[in-house]
């Protein structure tokens, strides 16, 4: 092989070699699985040290363009780019499984319009869609410490399979959360899941099969309807108001349906951001329980409240195994971690363990060895505090700018706490119309039709998610939002 | 509050206080939600300085020990031993619904013999029964400095929820090491996943109903029997022999059933070690193909050749889209990152990542951005090739063993790769009483019957996991394994 070389150049020598091949290699001079000379053979042909075609071969292979095969040198590897399923590139005919599959399964969530605006435009957004909390909060530099620190000291430990239910030390964290919260639960009575969606699919693989009814409110958590779906399950839908769940049509409803699971999100509810009253908590625990049903408590952000006096959770109203209780520390913390938990008792607790088994064996024990160490009850009650502090702030800020920039027959409750403001539009406007006008003007929202059973009856509401967003965006945001409002209405403002 | 200060002492004034705090609060002195005084209060009564006192209250809601309530004090948290919930202490009635679940479902994974053992005993084991790689061959140290080093560059971004089909950068390289072993895959048929354990779990979802039928061979990795028993399905077992499934059963057996689904691990299967020839490859495809039936190829440790010649994956095989390839990082390089992947196309592609978002909404982002900065196709290569070899030498070190320490009656057949040696008992010689009498002598293995549909077909044979195990470990087990038998042979040596 001939590469020329220019000695008088400050490029050193294997860093030619290397570009010289790395352009043959993409041209297609060098097409795939050409063997590359030895490093011994180009050495002597080049008049250079093994040393440095060594190390232009290790940079070639470290960008993935060539490869080393014990013992037989080195090969070219194919181009990314032409790289394709032989499928793919023949619009083959699927098998007829296939075929009924994408009958049956229409994907659902890939479909919206959100989805489908996000994945058009790459730009900046103000997004009101989102249902997480600002990731600017998240103390990245200590927790960057802490994981080191538990790599350091826990070494391969962390690294392995851990318990299926989970960390023990941070199950022990978590009971200790609870109990500063007023909630006894065991640590033997927890288990760990990949985020709080997890536990909803486990929940959902144990006591559902397909044709059984499930109990959710309408409107509810979009991703909580596509899982109950996947099981091929009948939803019925309970209203809600600004007490939570209307507990009275519940009663009625179970006149007419049993149904497997009661699906129930009753602190700062997502979409609506209510909170079931206390009253009609008990009820709807004597209710589910006159009714062998159990209930599944969604608390994804039950701690974030920002007015008002905290209710107690249904699962410590409940005489014993009746209420699953889901909740994660995603929403507070980082959503990459992962780390959600769910707690219950009895047959359906070992149940929910060997689900968790077979759907990933366990959750990364890295992580949970990092969030031990890194949360204790004190850090959990400080950093919910400051997160209380920052999140009321923005809520307040949405409240004021909802009231300078949109139209004044806009409808809504104030939430007292959570991440989610929910809006009922103007009559005759659409949410998914405004959709794709604000996200003209960079800003996105969650439209409403996500969040029912039947997409319609969502269409002149809206989810406006303030707490990632800072005030000022919040405020900037809901200007272009009004002004998208305002010429929606009044189309020809000449 | 009086607590007595030795102001002569060594121990630091706060330590002191702390300790005096908490020996009241575990005494049981200070009863759960004590209020303590105020630390400007307290630091008045003991005539100290108030960061004193703070100090000491920090250190104790570290501990778990109390917590502090905005403006409102610090209060005594309730001690975690005597938390229980008022269920587990007091024998409660479960719920029809739990009572109902406890009959149709018996665990079955944790009452394995296995875990039976591990659960009341714990010592150090030499541990044949491990089904991963050697621990001590991962890269610690450099694995932790690319996390270090992901997280200071990608912050905030790499702690977010990513894409639901994981990280695009990874999916290149995976694609990229697909491509130096000869297969063809575009990234964007690539779908992340918790672990090979969630893609087969995914699969599952997207492709059974109860009810179904399912073709395993026989025997067969036992969580995946575990998960089909979950979905409620029919599953139908197809023999193994030194060739791998036998493809002409799987013939007669099509002819009187339809299955939705094939799963096969035609590489160093699980539990027997054998590969599926070339030949058989082929037809396994074309009968898929004629009867209408998906394959799952569970390609584990399919890189981890010790002998011979590769066969090609029956992915590469696939005319389109009949084959959904499923493998993972966690075998090659570290259980608890949870990272494996699967490959499909057409419609069942959407309808997998479309099952990935409802069970987990992604997986972890921070693992995925670590693992695509550590692994390029080269380091990959290298890894692969120092793991060969050194497994090798444990693969050649229990097959001296086993001739060495073992009854001469004993059968198996040398695997050419993977962690697995497959072993029949003799005559007389059941598997999981060897277990109980070969726990005792601190080995550990796992017992034939987890690997069948009919646990009992497994009762003669067991399966040796030697990849984990140094040479050194290896022999002593084997030795320890050849007395039992020894003895389990003849009871009375006298």
């Amino acid at each position: 092989m001939r590469i020329s070389l220019d000695r008088q150049s400050e490029v050193p020598l294997y860093l030619q070699i290397k570009k010289n091949l790395r352009q043959a290699i993409l041209s297609g001079g060098l097409p795939a699985d050409t063997r590359l000379p030895s490093s011994r053979q180009l050495a002597r042909d080049l008049g250079v040290n093994r040393i440095t075609v060594d190390t232009a071969y290790a940079e070639l292979e470290a960008e993935g363009l060539v490869y080393s095969r014990m013992g037989s040198g080195t090969y070219v590897l194919p181009l990314l780019e032409p790289i394709k399923t032989h499928t793919t590139s023949s619009h083959p005919v699927w098998p007829a499984w296939q075929q009924e599959l994408a009958k049956n399964n229409p994907a659902r969530t890939g479909n919206s319009a959100l989805n489908r605006i996000r994945s058009t435009e790459k730009r900046q957004w103000i997004d009101f869609s989102v249902g997480v909390g600002d990731e600017r909060l998240f103390p990245e530099d200590e927790f960057r410490k802490v994981l080191q620190r538990v790599m350091r000291q826990d070494g391969v430990d962390a690294m392995t399979y851990g318990d299926v239910c989970g960390y023990a030390p941070l199950r022990q964290t978590i009971s200790q959360i609870f109990a500063s919260q007023g909630l006894l639960i065991s640590p033997d009575q927890i288990l760990i899941t990949s985020g709080s969606q997890q536990a909803l699919a486990l929940v959902s693989q144990v006591l559902l099969q397909p044709g059984d009814t499930v109990f959710v409110e309408s409107p509810t958590y979009g991703y909580a309807l596509v899982l109950f779906q996947s099981h091929h399950v009948r939803i019925m839908s309970v209203p809600v108001d600004d007490g939570g769940m209307r507990v009275d049509e519940l009663e009625k409803m179970l006149q007419q349906a049993t149904p497997k699971l009661i699906y129930t999100i009753p602190n700062f509810h997502n979409p609506t951001g209510s909170c079931l009253n206390s009253h009609r908590r008990r009820q709807l625990i004597t209710l589910a329980d006159r009714h062998n049903v159990p209930i599944m408590e969604d608390d994804f952000v039950g701690d974030l409240r920002y007015d008002g006096q905290a209710q107690p959770a249904l699962k410590s109203l409940d005489p014993g195994g009746r209420v699953i209780y889901v909740s994660t520390f995603s929403k507070m913390l980082m959503p990459g971690l992962r780390v959600g938990f769910l707690s219950a008792e009895g047959p359906v607790f070992d149940s929910l363990v060997e689900s968790k088994r077979v759907h990933d064996l366990a959750t990364s024990n890295l992580f949970q060895h990092a969030l031990h160490s890194y949360i204790t009850v004190g850090r959990y009650q400080a950093h919910l505090r400051v997160s209380c502090q920052v999140y009321r702030k923005r809520r307040d800020t949405i409240l004021l700018a909802i009231r300078r920039y949109l139209p004044a027959d806009v409808q809504f409750t104030p939430p007292a706490g959570g991440f989610f403001l929910w809006m009922k539009l103007p009559e005759g406007c659409v949410a998914e119309n405004l959709l794709e006008a604000s996200a003209r003007q960079g800003v996105l929202f969650a439209p409403g039709n996500e969040f029912f059973v039947s997409p319609q009856e969502g269409a002149s509401y809206v989810r406006l998610g303030f707490a990632s967003l800072t005030p000022e965006e919040i405020e900037e945001g809901m200007r272009r939002l009004g002004k998208v409002m305002f010429l929606t209405k009044h189309p020809n403002p000449l």
